[in-house]
């Protein structure tokens, strides 16, 4: 860390990240999480904050054995017209087993007099008090300067006077930030310069929200002007509209500049597999947009840039996929041609030899699907299906030869409002007929219910298999109630696989069928299952 | 436009915006979606590329007449070893309506020779006979500068040449794109310097994307650095990880630089209503996290925030939410919520001081639902109705007593599928019961057409009554078809009104039936119509 190049990353994911409404992460997540952090690489780990609330607890009794990042505990300065020595939260954090601590205090004087109603001197003293007072017992001390910029705007000498409190007091870095995200690149780097021009760059970290969509730039912006630690959080997570993004500014770093920081091209590869972690943590469908990480990052639609890429992929890349662990992906739609047909077997592993007989025939299909108003540049596993059933490798798992639902909406005897569903299907395995009927929330959920039933026994892979996401548009808008209906459902299993599915129909109910079938047969694909023979 | 600070905003959302993998506008989507721009007031709003599907075609053939918005075709430069006057892309934008064109071309030697395969003085001449054939006939004429920044970094002489030589034969802009998203906020500052100083800015546009999360950043240096037009597109649709984001970048030119701008102080209100209406338009789920605009971009935490920001909004809050058209999120205040209400109520000329007597009470009703998860946001007349209800301004034209639907699906006799659906509806209007049964395509349109059939010799009102579109989205997708659904609606009739009403249920049919009553009685409201009493 004595290079000058060097910049230190500081991952506040499991502190600032878990103040986004609806963000609750147990015990559990937090250490698989704060481990794949430390997998990659990175210089800290803010872990939480000791004595505010039993998950933190928990994770900082059971403190987890990091190889290469620090982990850190965050605090408070002192409370107004307390001793340190005599201060819960500090001795909180004297008291948890982590060797490194982040205090946050004020910089601002708006907010030292409005928000906290004290004087500007007892602010200083509280902050130099109160990093004094930890520096005997931890290695290091990071003071978080809040509302660092806005108080630097409204009043420099005292947003300085702040840092120093600190930097004398012996804190290891001082962190600007621009709490309520408004400040832009320009202004964060004209003022980093003012601050390293006093304290040295080695000590002065950036932390940026991303309320004017500017937090990379602004913290790239501050590691110009001088400053040496950034931090973030994983996909950006955070109150309002989030941190500065890691999972951005990694790749953006190494792959882009001359600085140099903590992770090795090796890990690199692990980026989208860490980024994908936590949106499973967190029970979200990952953002298919997001940069270098994203589905749709390296994925290219318009007939002539996919054929550009077949060429060389530099024409629309500007980085390898596989650097970061991505892929590139053609997307198919009816603007695609052979070539992009061909790139796209070669991702699904299909036999391009075998295939491109049977080439020209596929592209038909596709072309008339589509015209019927499927669309596969959402639906990739319908696409392999449809693939691999012109190659004939699909077996018939199962077919619906009848269904029959009832809807009923009434004001039963207690003027109550009731509404039923019910599904009566007929399936066909093997050569075998199965009836099956269900009750439901509704004619899909009812028809989904007796379909499962139906082949649950026959087939236990479909155990783990659940419904994610259930998607409708309607193709002929123009037509009303009478258009053309397409389903998109998203499924996924244990395995952690996530899969999405077309189905189309003048009637929705058959189109969710349509789109449920390629669901589930795809599934069973993957889990190699066999047609039970009629016997069974 | 002759203030030097004056820096045009060009949208390209319905152009190189319909290039992003899953994006399928509609031509009506397209219509909505300009006038949208145009009552923002944005410079250039680029519709789509004539010639090149029929969607495109349709668009510039009805030719929306927009009253501040420049109307922009798209295509490209003639092709090598063609004329200008015998390309058939070029023939098609002269034969467009549109009175401004924008041109692409290569800015790459790299592009021109591995991508194209031709030479660089090939190039030059493609650009500059292709321009100059235009501007002819045109009122402006555009030159997107492909891959420009890839370019001027691997032979910066060719890209400066492929710029004059637009600039030469007449162009308004040259556009400078970062057509890989590769380029970082600094490098685009230092080469738009070296292009301003050989082309005046007010003549140099930037077009960026965000493969490196940087475009609304490299958008503010281009113009920090001298250029006059930033392209973007709403809520930064577009291919990969998409284009610039205007919705960002409009409020941060407004209420943060010295720039100015077309958009009003009075539309900027509009936009988070414009940035929710394309999503509706593509089926969304907005961007909870989205800067200035997104649901969670004001939302406190509660906590130390929350408590900060009701003393004083600025403690955590960049801008006031209402500039943007959006809201603060704290669960404690009910401030906005009623300032906003009583705004809507004005545009819908409910008389204010009666309505505030029952405000508190609409407030509540207002939450519970969309706790529920009614939007109200993209259903003004839904939420019409519910505040004139509130004030008992609206009858009971009809209530739907009892429906009866019966899907069917099974392979008849000759082996082919058949699928049916009929739906039988028990309808009180003025004390009389009406029972009617009607057959259709699918379950939703089978009702809808037994309740026309009971209503239309009641309400002869009805009779231009259309629906044009329909759209599902499914809210708590984790539960998959067990989740809730809100179906929202469009009608139109031939008075040229449209209005959109919106329905939830955990039943799709039960969910579509309230959005059709709304929907019904907004228009029955329209015309005046009265009760028939008991005995008619």
């Amino acid at each position: 860390m004595t290079d000058d190049t060097y910049i230190s990353l500081f991952d506040s994911t499991l502190r600032d990240g878990a103040q986004t409404q609806g963000v609750d992460f147990a015990t559990a997540d937090k250490l698989a999480i704060a481990a794949a952090l430390d997998g990659l690489g990175l210089d800290y780990v803010e872990g939480g904050w000791p004595g505010a609330n039993p998950t933190d607890d928990a994770f900082f009794a059971e403190l987890p054995e990091l190889s290469t990042s620090r982990l850190v505990a965050f605090g408070m300065t002192r409370r107004s017209g307390r001793s340190a020595g005599n201060d819960p939260v500090l001795a909180a954090l004297v008291n948890s087993k982590a060797r490194h601590v982040c205090l946050v205090g004020k910089a601002s004087d708006f907010q030292v007099e409005v928000a906290l109603g004290i004087t500007l001197d007892e602010n200083l003293a509280m902050i130099r008090d109160s990093v004094a007072h930890l520096v005997k017992t931890k290695d290091q001390v990071l003071f978080d300067a809040e509302h660092f910029f806005d108080g630097y705007i409204s009043d420099p000498g005292y947003a300085l006077e702040c840092l120093k409190a600190a930097h004398q007091a012996g804190t290891r870095w001082v962190v600007l930030c621009d709490t309520n995200g408004g400040t832009l690149p320009r202004e964060i780097g004209r003022i980093v310069e003012k601050v390293t021009a006093e304290i040295p760059g080695r000590q002065v970290a950036i932390h940026c929200h991303n309320d004017t969509e500017n937090a990379v730039a602004n913290s790239l912006a501050a590691i110009d002007a001088g400053a040496r630690q950034i931090q973030g959080t994983l996909n950006g997570l955070g109150e309002r509209c989030g941190n500065a993004n890691l999972v951005s500014l990694i790749p953006t770093l190494m792959l882009k500049t001359d600085y140099k920081i903590g992770v090795s091209e090796d890990k690199l590869k692990d980026l989208t597999r860490v980024s994908h972690l936590l949106d499973e943590r967190l029970n979200r469908a990952p953002n298919r947009t997001a940069a270098y990480v994203g589905d749709s990052a390296f994925a290219h639609k318009a007939g002539l840039h996919a054929s550009a890429v077949e060429k060389d992929p530099r024409t629309y890349e500007h980085i390898d996929p596989a650097v970061v662990g991505n892929r590139r992906h053609v997307v198919i739609s009816d603007q695609a041609g052979r070539s992009s047909m061909l790139a796209r077997f070669r991702e699904l592993d299909i036999d391009v030899e075998v295939a491109s007989d049977k080439l020209g025939a596929l592209i038909e299909t596709v072309k008339a699907r589509e015209f019927e108003g499927y669309a596969y540049d959402g639906a990739e596993a319908s696409f392999e299906l449809l693939a691999r059933r012109a190659l004939g490798e699909v077996p018939h798992f199962f077919k619906l030869s009848r269904f029959r639902i009832m809807d009923d909406r009434r004001w039963n005897a207690r003027g109550e409002l009731v509404t039923e569903s019910e599904a009566t299907v007929t399936i066909e395995v093997g050569g075998t007929a199965h009836m099956e009927v269900a009750a439901g929330n509704g004619p899909v959920n009812a028809l989904d219910t007796a379909i499962r039933k139906a082949l649950l026994p026959l087939y236990p892979q479909l155990e783990d298999m659940r419904l994610v996401d259930y998607k409708v548009r309607i193709l002929t808008p123009q037509a009303g109630t009478r258009a053309v209906t397409r389903v998109m459902i998203e499924s996924a299993d244990n395995a952690g696989r996530r899969w999405t599915t077309v189905g189309v129909s003048p009637n929705i109910i058959d189109a969710s069928f349509n789109a449920l079938h390629d669901g589930i047969t795809w599934k069973l694909m993957q889990e190699g299952a066999e047609v039970p023979g009629p016997a069974s």
